[in-house]
Protein backbone atom coordinates (compact mmCIF):
# COMPACT_ATOMS: atom_id res chain seq x y z
CA UNK A 1 0.00 0.00 0.00
CA UNK A 2 2.77 2.63 0.87
CA UNK A 3 4.79 1.64 -2.23
CA UNK A 4 1.76 2.36 -4.60
CA UNK A 5 1.30 5.59 -2.98
CA UNK A 6 4.90 7.07 -2.70
CA UNK A 7 5.15 5.31 -6.62
CA UNK A 8 2.26 8.01 -7.34
CA UNK A 9 3.87 10.88 -5.28
CA UNK A 10 6.38 10.77 -7.57
CA UNK A 11 6.67 13.48 -10.31
CA UNK A 12 7.63 10.55 -13.48
CA UNK A 13 5.45 9.60 -16.22
CA UNK A 14 4.01 6.45 -15.79
CA UNK A 15 3.63 4.05 -18.59
CA UNK A 16 1.51 1.22 -16.73
CA UNK A 17 -0.70 0.78 -14.10
CA UNK A 18 1.37 1.37 -11.06
CA UNK A 19 -0.27 -1.33 -8.84
CA UNK A 20 1.93 -3.35 -10.95
CA UNK A 21 5.28 -1.78 -10.36
CA UNK A 22 4.13 -1.55 -6.92
CA UNK A 23 2.98 -5.47 -6.99
CA UNK A 24 6.47 -6.20 -8.33
CA UNK A 25 8.68 -4.06 -5.89
CA UNK A 26 6.85 -5.39 -2.70
CA UNK A 27 7.23 -9.26 -4.24
CA UNK A 28 11.04 -8.78 -5.01
CA UNK A 29 11.78 -6.74 -1.80
CA UNK A 30 10.13 -9.87 -0.21
CA UNK A 31 11.41 -12.59 -1.94
CA UNK A 32 14.83 -11.09 -0.65
CA UNK A 33 14.08 -11.16 2.87
CA UNK A 34 12.93 -14.78 2.69
CA UNK A 35 15.66 -16.15 0.44
CA UNK A 36 18.26 -14.80 2.92
CA UNK A 37 16.22 -16.00 5.59
CA UNK A 38 16.09 -19.39 4.17
CA UNK A 39 19.79 -19.47 3.02
CA UNK A 40 20.91 -19.18 6.68
CA UNK A 41 18.48 -21.30 8.02
CA UNK A 42 19.61 -24.25 5.77
CA UNK A 43 23.17 -23.73 6.98
CA UNK A 44 21.85 -25.26 10.36
CA UNK A 45 20.33 -28.57 8.50
CA UNK A 46 21.90 -31.69 7.84
CA UNK A 47 22.05 -33.19 4.04
CA UNK A 48 23.31 -31.30 0.68
CA UNK A 49 21.98 -27.54 1.13
CA UNK A 50 24.90 -26.15 -0.73
CA UNK A 51 23.05 -25.70 -3.56
CA UNK A 52 20.18 -24.45 -2.20
CA UNK A 53 22.05 -21.56 -0.12
CA UNK A 54 23.89 -20.57 -3.17
CA UNK A 55 20.78 -20.45 -5.39
CA UNK A 56 18.88 -18.38 -2.09
CA UNK A 57 21.90 -15.93 -2.18
CA UNK A 58 21.66 -14.85 -6.07
CA UNK A 59 18.19 -14.61 -5.73
CA UNK A 60 18.01 -12.35 -2.91
CA UNK A 61 20.56 -10.15 -4.62
CA UNK A 62 18.58 -9.87 -8.21
CA UNK A 63 15.46 -9.44 -6.51
CA UNK A 64 16.78 -6.76 -4.08
CA UNK A 65 18.45 -5.08 -6.88
CA UNK A 66 15.12 -5.35 -9.12
CA UNK A 67 12.92 -3.90 -6.26
CA UNK A 68 15.61 -0.87 -6.32
CA UNK A 69 15.95 -0.22 -9.77
CA UNK A 70 11.82 -0.45 -10.37
CA UNK A 71 11.47 1.69 -7.15
CA UNK A 72 13.29 4.76 -9.30
CA UNK A 73 10.44 4.81 -12.16
CA UNK A 74 13.58 5.62 -14.44
CA UNK A 75 12.09 5.55 -17.95
CA UNK A 76 15.31 6.26 -19.63
CA UNK A 77 15.46 2.49 -20.87
CA UNK A 78 12.72 0.34 -21.12
CA UNK A 79 14.82 -2.76 -22.41
CA UNK A 80 16.96 -2.22 -19.43
CA UNK A 81 14.09 -2.81 -17.20
CA UNK A 82 12.37 -5.97 -19.46
CA UNK A 83 16.03 -7.45 -19.33
CA UNK A 84 16.06 -6.93 -15.00
CA UNK A 85 12.66 -8.46 -14.83
CA UNK A 86 14.01 -11.60 -17.14
CA UNK A 87 17.00 -12.39 -15.03
CA UNK A 88 14.77 -11.48 -11.93
CA UNK A 89 12.39 -14.61 -12.97
CA UNK A 90 15.06 -16.97 -13.85
CA UNK A 91 16.44 -16.50 -10.74
CA UNK A 92 12.64 -16.80 -8.98
CA UNK A 93 12.52 -20.44 -10.91
CA UNK A 94 15.94 -21.59 -10.51
CA UNK A 95 15.81 -20.69 -6.56
CA UNK A 96 11.79 -22.43 -6.46
CA UNK A 97 13.54 -25.46 -8.26
CA UNK A 98 16.23 -26.02 -5.70
CA UNK A 99 13.52 -25.20 -2.58
CA UNK A 100 11.15 -26.78 -3.70
CA UNK A 101 12.78 -30.52 -3.17
CA UNK A 102 12.96 -29.43 0.72
CA UNK A 103 9.55 -28.35 1.38
CA UNK A 104 8.52 -31.52 3.23
CA UNK A 105 11.28 -30.96 5.64
CA UNK A 106 11.55 -27.49 6.31
CA UNK A 107 9.10 -24.95 6.24
CA UNK A 108 11.34 -22.13 5.29
CA UNK A 109 12.17 -24.19 2.15
CA UNK A 110 8.45 -24.30 1.55
CA UNK A 111 7.90 -20.43 2.31
CA UNK A 112 10.70 -19.31 0.04
CA UNK A 113 9.71 -20.95 -2.95
CA UNK A 114 6.05 -20.07 -2.48
CA UNK A 115 7.75 -16.29 -2.33
CA UNK A 116 9.89 -17.15 -5.28
CA UNK A 117 6.65 -17.92 -7.59
CA UNK A 118 4.92 -14.82 -6.13
CA UNK A 119 7.86 -12.95 -7.54
CA UNK A 120 7.78 -14.67 -10.57
CA UNK A 121 4.16 -13.57 -11.19
CA UNK A 122 4.12 -10.36 -10.18
CA UNK A 123 7.41 -9.52 -12.58
CA UNK A 124 6.08 -11.42 -15.54
CA UNK A 125 2.48 -9.23 -15.23
CA UNK A 126 4.58 -5.98 -15.23
CA UNK A 127 6.96 -7.38 -18.64
CA UNK A 128 3.74 -7.81 -20.32
CA UNK A 129 2.19 -4.82 -19.17
CA UNK A 130 5.15 -2.94 -20.34
CA UNK A 131 5.34 -4.74 -23.68
CA UNK A 132 1.95 -4.14 -24.07
CA UNK A 133 2.49 0.14 -24.22
CA UNK B 1 3.41 -11.79 8.92
CA UNK B 2 5.50 -13.79 6.25
CA UNK B 3 8.81 -12.62 7.75
CA UNK B 4 8.17 -14.07 11.13
CA UNK B 5 6.90 -17.07 9.83
CA UNK B 6 9.85 -17.85 8.14
CA UNK B 7 11.86 -17.17 11.04
CA UNK B 8 9.97 -18.90 13.38
CA UNK B 9 10.56 -21.86 11.13
CA UNK B 10 14.52 -21.53 11.10
CA UNK B 11 16.74 -23.65 13.46
CA UNK B 12 18.56 -20.97 15.29
CA UNK B 13 17.89 -20.30 18.37
CA UNK B 14 16.16 -16.85 19.39
CA UNK B 15 16.89 -14.98 22.61
CA UNK B 16 13.82 -12.30 21.81
CA UNK B 17 10.50 -12.33 20.55
CA UNK B 18 10.78 -13.10 16.93
CA UNK B 19 7.96 -10.47 16.08
CA UNK B 20 10.11 -7.86 17.48
CA UNK B 21 12.97 -9.23 14.46
CA UNK B 22 10.48 -9.45 12.01
CA UNK B 23 9.09 -6.50 12.69
CA UNK B 24 12.51 -4.39 12.69
CA UNK B 25 13.03 -6.09 8.91
CA UNK B 26 9.86 -5.45 7.36
CA UNK B 27 10.25 -1.67 8.83
CA UNK B 28 13.92 -1.72 7.68
CA UNK B 29 13.11 -3.35 4.33
CA UNK B 30 10.11 -0.82 3.47
CA UNK B 31 11.89 2.21 4.49
CA UNK B 32 14.69 1.34 1.49
CA UNK B 33 11.95 1.01 -1.02
CA UNK B 34 10.43 4.09 0.20
CA UNK B 35 13.73 6.03 0.55
CA UNK B 36 14.65 4.79 -3.33
CA UNK B 37 11.64 5.70 -4.42
CA UNK B 38 12.20 9.32 -2.59
CA UNK B 39 15.42 9.85 -3.72
CA UNK B 40 14.81 9.07 -7.42
CA UNK B 41 11.53 11.69 -7.44
CA UNK B 42 13.50 14.20 -5.36
CA UNK B 43 15.58 14.53 -8.75
CA UNK B 44 12.67 15.78 -10.63
CA UNK B 45 11.35 18.04 -8.12
CA UNK B 46 12.69 22.03 -8.24
CA UNK B 47 14.41 23.36 -5.53
CA UNK B 48 17.55 22.10 -3.77
CA UNK B 49 17.16 18.61 -3.20
CA UNK B 50 20.55 17.52 -2.82
CA UNK B 51 21.33 16.23 0.78
CA UNK B 52 17.35 14.96 0.92
CA UNK B 53 18.70 13.20 -2.05
CA UNK B 54 21.74 11.72 -0.46
CA UNK B 55 20.22 11.14 2.62
CA UNK B 56 17.65 9.15 1.07
CA UNK B 57 20.20 7.01 -0.31
CA UNK B 58 22.24 6.94 2.48
CA UNK B 59 19.36 5.51 4.71
CA UNK B 60 18.02 2.89 1.84
CA UNK B 61 21.67 1.24 1.70
CA UNK B 62 22.01 1.15 5.54
CA UNK B 63 18.04 -0.22 5.80
CA UNK B 64 18.63 -2.59 3.42
CA UNK B 65 21.43 -4.45 5.10
CA UNK B 66 19.96 -4.28 8.30
CA UNK B 67 16.75 -5.92 6.90
CA UNK B 68 19.54 -8.71 5.39
CA UNK B 69 21.22 -8.37 8.36
CA UNK B 70 18.46 -9.56 11.07
CA UNK B 71 16.86 -12.12 8.50
CA UNK B 72 20.25 -14.49 9.27
CA UNK B 73 19.10 -15.02 13.18
CA UNK B 74 23.01 -15.27 13.51
CA UNK B 75 23.82 -14.89 17.07
CA UNK B 76 27.24 -15.08 16.69
CA UNK B 77 27.83 -11.35 17.88
CA UNK B 78 25.02 -9.52 19.60
CA UNK B 79 27.34 -6.25 20.12
CA UNK B 80 27.27 -6.49 16.01
CA UNK B 81 23.72 -6.36 15.63
CA UNK B 82 22.99 -3.57 18.29
CA UNK B 83 25.94 -1.71 16.64
CA UNK B 84 24.29 -2.07 13.28
CA UNK B 85 20.42 -0.94 14.77
CA UNK B 86 22.35 2.04 16.55
CA UNK B 87 23.88 2.97 13.09
CA UNK B 88 20.24 1.86 11.01
CA UNK B 89 18.56 4.79 13.71
CA UNK B 90 21.15 7.25 13.06
CA UNK B 91 20.67 7.09 9.64
CA UNK B 92 16.91 6.76 9.56
CA UNK B 93 16.34 10.26 12.02
CA UNK B 94 18.77 12.36 9.29
CA UNK B 95 17.05 10.82 6.70
CA UNK B 96 13.48 11.80 8.09
CA UNK B 97 14.74 15.10 9.29
CA UNK B 98 15.77 16.29 5.61
CA UNK B 99 12.58 14.84 4.54
CA UNK B 100 10.38 16.75 7.01
CA UNK B 101 11.39 20.39 5.54
CA UNK B 102 9.77 19.11 2.15
CA UNK B 103 6.27 17.20 3.84
CA UNK B 104 4.15 20.52 2.64
CA UNK B 105 5.26 20.28 -0.99
CA UNK B 106 5.95 17.03 -1.90
CA UNK B 107 3.96 13.33 -0.60
CA UNK B 108 7.00 11.30 -1.20
CA UNK B 109 9.01 13.83 1.70
CA UNK B 110 6.08 13.08 4.14
CA UNK B 111 6.02 9.11 3.02
CA UNK B 112 9.45 8.85 3.72
CA UNK B 113 9.86 10.40 6.49
CA UNK B 114 7.16 8.69 8.33
CA UNK B 115 8.93 4.90 7.23
CA UNK B 116 11.62 6.60 8.74
CA UNK B 117 10.03 7.04 11.51
CA UNK B 118 8.43 3.36 11.85
CA UNK B 119 11.59 2.07 11.37
CA UNK B 120 13.59 4.09 13.93
CA UNK B 121 10.92 2.74 16.23
CA UNK B 122 11.00 -1.05 15.57
CA UNK B 123 14.69 -1.13 15.56
CA UNK B 124 14.86 1.08 19.31
CA UNK B 125 12.11 -1.91 20.53
CA UNK B 126 14.42 -4.72 18.97
CA UNK B 127 17.81 -2.81 20.94
CA UNK B 128 15.36 -2.72 24.22
CA UNK B 129 14.40 -6.49 24.05
CA UNK B 130 17.80 -7.25 23.05
CA UNK B 131 20.05 -5.71 25.68
CA UNK B 132 17.19 -7.05 28.09
CA UNK B 133 18.63 -10.36 27.67
CA UNK C 1 45.05 -10.16 -7.88
CA UNK C 2 43.21 -11.02 -4.63
CA UNK C 3 39.92 -11.78 -6.47
CA UNK C 4 41.56 -14.59 -9.04
CA UNK C 5 43.31 -15.99 -5.82
CA UNK C 6 39.76 -16.11 -3.42
CA UNK C 7 38.44 -17.82 -6.82
CA UNK C 8 40.93 -20.09 -7.26
CA UNK C 9 41.20 -21.17 -4.29
CA UNK C 10 37.47 -22.11 -3.94
CA UNK C 11 36.63 -25.89 -4.58
CA UNK C 12 33.26 -25.54 -7.07
CA UNK C 13 34.96 -26.48 -10.22
CA UNK C 14 35.02 -23.77 -13.15
CA UNK C 15 34.30 -24.20 -16.73
CA UNK C 16 36.00 -21.05 -17.97
CA UNK C 17 39.56 -19.11 -16.91
CA UNK C 18 39.50 -17.87 -13.66
CA UNK C 19 41.17 -14.65 -14.64
CA UNK C 20 38.09 -13.66 -17.36
CA UNK C 21 35.52 -14.39 -14.29
CA UNK C 22 37.83 -12.11 -11.96
CA UNK C 23 37.96 -9.30 -14.32
CA UNK C 24 34.31 -9.33 -14.77
CA UNK C 25 34.21 -9.21 -10.42
CA UNK C 26 36.55 -6.69 -10.21
CA UNK C 27 35.12 -4.63 -13.00
CA UNK C 28 31.85 -4.69 -11.99
CA UNK C 29 32.78 -3.61 -8.60
CA UNK C 30 34.63 -0.65 -9.60
CA UNK C 31 31.77 0.39 -11.63
CA UNK C 32 29.35 -0.21 -8.72
CA UNK C 33 31.43 2.48 -7.04
CA UNK C 34 32.24 5.12 -9.68
CA UNK C 35 28.74 4.70 -10.66
CA UNK C 36 27.85 5.92 -6.69
CA UNK C 37 30.33 8.29 -6.32
CA UNK C 38 29.02 10.08 -9.88
CA UNK C 39 25.59 10.06 -8.91
CA UNK C 40 26.68 12.09 -5.73
CA UNK C 41 28.86 14.40 -7.18
CA UNK C 42 25.91 15.04 -10.18
CA UNK C 43 23.41 16.38 -7.17
CA UNK C 44 26.10 19.38 -6.53
CA UNK C 45 26.26 20.22 -10.37
CA UNK C 46 23.61 22.86 -11.99
CA UNK C 47 21.91 21.80 -15.52
CA UNK C 48 19.10 18.64 -16.10
CA UNK C 49 21.42 15.90 -14.32
CA UNK C 50 18.20 13.62 -13.03
CA UNK C 51 18.51 11.21 -15.85
CA UNK C 52 22.42 10.77 -15.57
CA UNK C 53 22.19 10.31 -11.51
CA UNK C 54 18.76 7.75 -12.21
CA UNK C 55 21.05 5.60 -14.52
CA UNK C 56 24.13 5.85 -12.48
CA UNK C 57 21.81 4.42 -9.40
CA UNK C 58 20.44 1.54 -11.30
CA UNK C 59 23.87 0.95 -12.94
CA UNK C 60 25.83 0.76 -9.43
CA UNK C 61 23.02 -1.68 -8.11
CA UNK C 62 23.14 -3.80 -10.69
CA UNK C 63 26.86 -3.94 -11.24
CA UNK C 64 27.14 -4.46 -7.50
CA UNK C 65 24.77 -7.58 -7.70
CA UNK C 66 26.63 -9.18 -10.83
CA UNK C 67 29.89 -8.51 -8.90
CA UNK C 68 28.56 -10.56 -5.72
CA UNK C 69 26.47 -13.02 -8.11
CA UNK C 70 29.65 -14.00 -9.99
CA UNK C 71 31.88 -14.40 -6.81
CA UNK C 72 29.61 -17.19 -5.62
CA UNK C 73 30.65 -19.26 -8.65
CA UNK C 74 27.38 -21.14 -8.33
CA UNK C 75 27.13 -23.47 -11.47
CA UNK C 76 23.96 -24.34 -10.95
CA UNK C 77 22.41 -22.11 -13.80
CA UNK C 78 24.94 -20.93 -16.39
CA UNK C 79 21.41 -19.56 -18.48
CA UNK C 80 21.12 -17.28 -14.79
CA UNK C 81 24.67 -16.19 -15.19
CA UNK C 82 24.06 -14.80 -19.12
CA UNK C 83 21.24 -13.15 -18.38
CA UNK C 84 22.61 -11.24 -15.57
CA UNK C 85 25.32 -10.25 -17.26
CA UNK C 86 23.86 -8.91 -20.29
CA UNK C 87 21.75 -7.04 -18.01
CA UNK C 88 24.75 -5.71 -16.37
CA UNK C 89 25.68 -4.81 -20.22
CA UNK C 90 23.09 -3.03 -20.69
CA UNK C 91 23.05 -0.83 -18.04
CA UNK C 92 26.95 0.03 -18.84
CA UNK C 93 25.62 0.84 -21.83
CA UNK C 94 23.13 3.19 -20.71
CA UNK C 95 25.02 4.80 -18.09
CA UNK C 96 27.74 5.81 -20.74
CA UNK C 97 25.33 7.35 -22.72
CA UNK C 98 24.20 9.51 -19.98
CA UNK C 99 27.09 10.61 -18.29
CA UNK C 100 28.77 10.85 -22.03
CA UNK C 101 27.45 14.31 -22.66
CA UNK C 102 28.51 15.84 -19.89
CA UNK C 103 32.11 14.22 -20.19
CA UNK C 104 34.09 17.92 -21.19
CA UNK C 105 32.84 19.61 -17.87
CA UNK C 106 32.61 17.32 -15.65
CA UNK C 107 35.64 14.76 -15.14
CA UNK C 108 33.35 11.93 -12.44
CA UNK C 109 31.21 11.94 -15.30
CA UNK C 110 34.15 11.12 -17.36
CA UNK C 111 35.88 8.44 -15.23
CA UNK C 112 32.16 6.90 -15.14
CA UNK C 113 32.40 6.78 -18.72
CA UNK C 114 35.01 5.05 -18.68
CA UNK C 115 34.39 2.36 -15.90
CA UNK C 116 30.96 1.74 -17.52
CA UNK C 117 33.05 0.67 -20.85
CA UNK C 118 35.67 -1.61 -19.11
CA UNK C 119 32.78 -3.55 -17.06
CA UNK C 120 31.32 -3.70 -20.64
CA UNK C 121 33.82 -5.42 -22.35
CA UNK C 122 34.45 -7.38 -19.08
CA UNK C 123 31.29 -9.08 -18.84
CA UNK C 124 31.41 -9.09 -22.55
CA UNK C 125 34.42 -11.21 -22.63
CA UNK C 126 33.26 -13.62 -20.12
CA UNK C 127 30.03 -14.19 -21.94
CA UNK C 128 32.12 -15.64 -24.65
CA UNK C 129 33.96 -18.17 -22.73
CA UNK C 130 31.07 -19.27 -21.20
CA UNK C 131 29.28 -19.82 -24.79
CA UNK C 132 31.89 -21.30 -26.21
CA UNK C 133 32.15 -23.94 -23.28
CA UNK D 1 43.57 4.99 -8.24
CA UNK D 2 40.20 5.45 -10.16
CA UNK D 3 38.40 5.66 -6.64
CA UNK D 4 40.62 8.64 -5.28
CA UNK D 5 40.21 10.03 -8.44
CA UNK D 6 36.94 10.22 -8.87
CA UNK D 7 36.05 11.15 -5.05
CA UNK D 8 38.73 14.46 -6.22
CA UNK D 9 36.50 15.49 -9.18
CA UNK D 10 33.56 15.58 -7.00
CA UNK D 11 32.25 19.06 -6.13
CA UNK D 12 31.80 18.30 -2.35
CA UNK D 13 34.31 19.89 0.00
CA UNK D 14 35.93 17.20 2.32
CA UNK D 15 37.14 17.66 5.39
CA UNK D 16 39.77 14.46 5.71
CA UNK D 17 42.67 13.46 3.27
CA UNK D 18 40.97 12.39 -0.01
CA UNK D 19 43.35 9.20 -0.19
CA UNK D 20 42.14 7.92 3.28
CA UNK D 21 38.43 7.92 2.56
CA UNK D 22 39.86 6.06 -1.27
CA UNK D 23 41.19 3.32 0.87
CA UNK D 24 38.41 2.92 2.94
CA UNK D 25 36.19 2.36 0.44
CA UNK D 26 38.83 0.14 -1.72
CA UNK D 27 38.80 -1.89 1.29
CA UNK D 28 35.96 -2.44 2.20
CA UNK D 29 34.30 -2.91 -1.40
CA UNK D 30 37.25 -5.57 -1.96
CA UNK D 31 36.55 -7.33 1.30
CA UNK D 32 32.62 -7.69 0.35
CA UNK D 33 33.77 -9.74 -2.43
CA UNK D 34 36.10 -11.79 -0.53
CA UNK D 35 33.23 -12.74 1.88
CA UNK D 36 31.10 -13.43 -0.60
CA UNK D 37 33.45 -15.82 -2.29
CA UNK D 38 34.52 -17.12 1.25
CA UNK D 39 31.09 -17.91 2.56
CA UNK D 40 29.94 -19.30 -0.98
CA UNK D 41 33.42 -21.84 -1.00
CA UNK D 42 32.67 -22.86 2.93
CA UNK D 43 29.30 -24.17 1.53
CA UNK D 44 31.63 -26.88 -0.29
CA UNK D 45 33.77 -27.56 2.66
CA UNK D 46 33.28 -30.60 5.12
CA UNK D 47 33.07 -29.67 9.08
CA UNK D 48 30.88 -27.00 10.97
CA UNK D 49 31.29 -23.76 8.70
CA UNK D 50 27.76 -21.97 9.53
CA UNK D 51 29.06 -19.93 11.47
CA UNK D 52 31.90 -18.83 9.51
CA UNK D 53 29.48 -18.26 6.54
CA UNK D 54 27.04 -16.19 8.26
CA UNK D 55 30.10 -14.20 9.59
CA UNK D 56 30.70 -13.68 5.98
CA UNK D 57 27.49 -12.89 4.52
CA UNK D 58 27.02 -10.02 7.25
CA UNK D 59 30.39 -8.82 7.05
CA UNK D 60 29.74 -8.56 2.72
CA UNK D 61 26.33 -6.62 3.28
CA UNK D 62 27.95 -4.30 5.80
CA UNK D 63 31.33 -3.58 4.15
CA UNK D 64 29.18 -3.17 0.34
CA UNK D 65 27.27 -0.73 2.80
CA UNK D 66 29.78 1.34 3.93
CA UNK D 67 31.78 1.77 0.68
CA UNK D 68 28.50 2.96 -0.85
CA UNK D 69 28.07 5.14 1.70
CA UNK D 70 31.66 6.64 1.63
CA UNK D 71 31.58 6.94 -2.18
CA UNK D 72 29.10 9.69 -1.43
CA UNK D 73 30.81 12.38 0.64
CA UNK D 74 27.65 13.38 2.28
CA UNK D 75 28.70 15.29 4.80
CA UNK D 76 24.99 16.20 6.35
CA UNK D 77 25.98 13.77 9.56
CA UNK D 78 29.48 13.08 10.62
CA UNK D 79 27.89 11.07 13.47
CA UNK D 80 26.28 8.69 11.25
CA UNK D 81 29.81 8.16 9.07
CA UNK D 82 31.87 7.14 12.33
CA UNK D 83 28.75 4.69 13.59
CA UNK D 84 28.81 2.99 10.58
CA UNK D 85 32.45 2.84 9.96
CA UNK D 86 32.95 1.46 14.20
CA UNK D 87 29.71 -1.13 12.77
CA UNK D 88 31.93 -1.98 9.59
CA UNK D 89 35.25 -2.63 11.88
CA UNK D 90 32.81 -4.72 14.24
CA UNK D 91 31.99 -6.93 11.16
CA UNK D 92 35.36 -7.25 10.10
CA UNK D 93 36.88 -8.11 13.03
CA UNK D 94 33.92 -10.98 14.02
CA UNK D 95 34.38 -11.97 10.28
CA UNK D 96 37.98 -12.30 10.37
CA UNK D 97 37.94 -14.59 14.12
CA UNK D 98 35.68 -16.82 11.98
CA UNK D 99 38.06 -17.45 9.42
CA UNK D 100 41.32 -17.69 10.96
CA UNK D 101 40.71 -20.97 12.84
CA UNK D 102 40.27 -22.35 9.42
CA UNK D 103 43.52 -20.73 7.51
CA UNK D 104 45.28 -23.37 8.11
CA UNK D 105 43.00 -25.78 5.43
CA UNK D 106 41.32 -23.59 3.58
CA UNK D 107 43.53 -20.54 1.14
CA UNK D 108 40.06 -18.75 1.17
CA UNK D 109 39.34 -18.14 4.88
CA UNK D 110 43.43 -16.97 5.33
CA UNK D 111 42.69 -14.52 2.07
CA UNK D 112 38.99 -13.62 3.88
CA UNK D 113 40.22 -13.32 7.35
CA UNK D 114 43.15 -11.20 5.50
CA UNK D 115 41.11 -8.78 3.67
CA UNK D 116 38.86 -7.95 6.76
CA UNK D 117 42.21 -7.20 8.74
CA UNK D 118 42.86 -4.94 6.04
CA UNK D 119 39.58 -3.07 5.75
CA UNK D 120 39.19 -2.72 9.44
CA UNK D 121 42.33 -1.22 9.55
CA UNK D 122 41.68 1.24 6.73
CA UNK D 123 38.31 2.19 8.35
CA UNK D 124 40.20 2.39 12.01
CA UNK D 125 42.21 5.56 9.97
CA UNK D 126 39.48 7.18 8.25
CA UNK D 127 37.61 7.36 12.00
CA UNK D 128 40.87 8.41 13.54
CA UNK D 129 40.94 11.33 10.63
CA UNK D 130 37.60 12.33 11.13
CA UNK D 131 37.39 12.78 14.77
CA UNK D 132 40.58 14.74 14.68
CA UNK D 133 38.74 17.88 12.56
Amino acid sequence: MTTARILSSAPQALTVDVALVAAAIDAANQCAIVCSACASACLSEGGEMATCVRDDLDCADICSTTARVLSRLNASDKQLTLSLLATCIEACVECAGSCEPHVQHHEHCRLCAEACRACEQACQALIDALKAV
